[in-house]
């Protein structure tokens, strides 16, 4: 008699994101004249650049001929867009290599995935409040107990909160595994050279391991900031990171990402290659490679003219997040992050928690945001607004909020 | 202190396809003037068709402009596609509805997650021979014990033979998933509506899930045979069914494929929807959806032209397959398979086992397959020919098996 895995039935019942789509359609049905706008999910709009483009359609038509056509690739990627991908860890001056760079179909399944190829028994850390993929991955794998108080039993919440900036202490207890996201989703909040190296010298010294999440890196504005955990000394002992092409190129429906595992980064009685021969069976048997046009994609992107047109999107959303902080700091609320991050983490008005705040402001601005509390316990009394979306649009949220939020 | 996931070291060492490359790789070394005609890995070489080229070109137009750009999509797929599939369903007489299809990026990924959604103490039944990710994923998911004798202690292998046509008998002891294949990869044995019928009635009995993998339906020429397992009454209580556009649109690098959880497929103590509901989890947790490019050209192959281009390329490739068949009985080698699947094979001479007809087939005819022993110990004395490859290629391989061969 087949059973289910009974972690499935720990997991908190709603959702996040479909909780909002629910209210979210519930108001619309109440209110059908409301012109809603979306700063919720955190889903790029502006149309894919010209050299991505270019370099799509090129794979299309290569594949579309005897001579160009491709069939299975290494489930590691393509060479050239390992390379490029590398080229860039090494213009920080990280010692990142191509074959350290496994290419996948986006930074969510590999933070979801990672946690399989450690002991079931690990100790996981994560900061709260912190992207839900990396807690959901782990109960799901059977690392927790039953959820009590927006809380899993079993797991380290590290309370990212106004008081320490939105980074974290060292975890308060010993553990195994240690997810940290930086830029941060939801905070903003980019974490600063010896923040990094405080945790990479406790996980070296621990034998713990660093699951980096640097999806929002290329958001980052002041440039004395570490874009990858490698920048820090000894992180290739102990750190494996994970990122995207999804915010930068605009790939969130393109789908691409990688994964770095260093040769170096070793665990409990492993040899060193020993982790990344582990991610590379991993990937051979779960995995059959990222869409061959997709990953054309990711080279167009990484080339000087690619590159200088990403910059331009990651100017025009960082635009938008301007927008929503100057329109914040105009009716005295405060507000965190979208400096280096493409999210706005405000304070919820006094005695209003995160729901009823989404409620608040979808009802008096027709504005759909992100309740901080979804994100973890420690999100409570927050509130996330995305600054992906068309210019109008955000400008037109930014006016309302500003005119019409009854505080 | 991070300790590995212990199961990974059960696998065993030597992976059937890395060795395969490193024993031609060191062949082609030795003997640098040696054309080597490689009818091993099951990889598409035939490109993708006009009607699939248009579609994933007009996908990407779309996304580099304003008005069709679209970021994530349902994890589940587009509309449009699971609609699509499901028609395909539907003309076979079955029940399938969109909501059923799971769009993914590949029968592979599918194949290797599916047994996540249940209990880590289920006892795994699979054919032996059989495609090798269903037993790797199960060993490294914990449901085996350790190898020995080419098999893993705990899994239940039902032996497909010459005796009872490829197709197994009822496994030997109480199973909870059973892994069926057809036409099965390896031994192109195409299953027949009353042994499906049979496998049905006993899950259900047992209430046991049967995972089926339908990737070479299209291959099937005797149009008696069922293409779905859901052709059998019952099927869709008990059974859920993975397949591909990989070797149909040859998509092996586009990556595309789809999982179908009808609403009635029911574990022990789980209610009609219940299993669907955990997959939609998995799925929105672990996965983000396939590549909006990639399902954009599956809607294109499953247009009328582009089904009557698909048409062709199986038509194709099983002209491959008769070849290779024909040149097999000229030298009076008894083969099996190349009718209803891209695959033939081929009872290895007497005395000579799977691996030395391997390195014999390569230094007499400079010809690469893979040796049946590598899909499980009742593969051995067997090996497989790939009916993937240019014409001209296959054509001279024959040539050379049928000339060269030393039997």
């Amino acid at each position: 008699m087949a059973q289910i895995n009974p972690s499935y039935k720990k997991l908190a019942a709603g959702y996040l994101f479909p909780e909002i789509a629910r209210r979210t359609r519930e108001f619309q049905a109440a209110n059908p004249a409301a012109d809603i706008l979306r700063l919720g999910i955190g889903d790029t709009t502006e149309p894919l650049t010209p050299a991505v483009v270019a370099g799509l359609r090129a794979a299309v038509e290569r594949q579309g001929g005897l001579e160009g056509y491709s069939g299975y690739g290494d489930s590691e990627g393509i060479p050239e867009l390992r390379e490029a991908i590398a080229r860039e860890y090494q213009k920080r001056g990280t010692a990142v290599t191509a074959s350290d760079i496994f290419v996948s179909d986006g930074a969510k399944p590999d933070s979801a995935n990672i946690q399989s190829i450690f002991h079931a028994g690990s100790i996981v850390a994560v900061q709260d409040p912190a992207y839900p993929v990396y807690v959901d991955s782990n109960v799901i794998a059977g690392r927790t107990g039953e959820a009590s108080g927006g809380c899993y039993n079993g797991l380290v919440y590290m309370p990212c909160t106004e008081k320490n900036g939105f980074f974290p202490a060292l975890p308060d207890r010993k553990v195994d595994l240690i997810y940290i996201c930086s830029p941060n989703n939801p905070t903003g909040a980019a974490a600063t050279h010896p923040q990094l190296k405080h945790f990479v010298e406790y996980a070296i010294s621990q034998r713990a391991i660093i699951l980096f999440d640097s999806a929002y890196a290329i958001f980052i504005r002041d440039q004395s900031l570490p874009h990858s955990i490698y920048e820090v000394e000894g992180a290739e002992q102990c750190a494996i990171e994970i990122s995207s092409f999804s915010k930068s190129a605009g790939f969130t429906g393109v789908r691409l990402g990688w994964t770095v595992v260093p040769d170096a980064v070793v665990a409990e009685e492993t040899a060193p290659g020993e982790i990344k021969g582990l991610w590379t069976r991993r990937q051979n048997t779960f995995f059959n490679g990222a869409s061959n046009i997709a990953q054309a994609g990711g080279v167009a992107a990484l080339t000087d003219t690619g590159q200088a047109e990403m910059a331009g999107r990651v100017d025009f959303y960082m635009g938008n997040a301007r927008i929503i902080r100057d329109g914040l700091d105009q009716i005295g609320v405060t507000a965190f992050g979208g400096d280096n991050a493409p999210y706005v983490w405000m304070r919820t008005p006094p005695g209003i928690d995160s729901w009823a705040f989404f409620d608040k402001l979808l009802s008096e601005c027709h504005v759909v945001g992100t309740p901080g509390v979804g994100f973890g316990p420690r999100g409570e009394g927050y509130f996330r607004l995305s600054a992906f979306g068309h210019r109008e649009n955000v400008e037109q949220a930014a006016e309302r909020i500003t005119s019409r939020l009854v505080l």
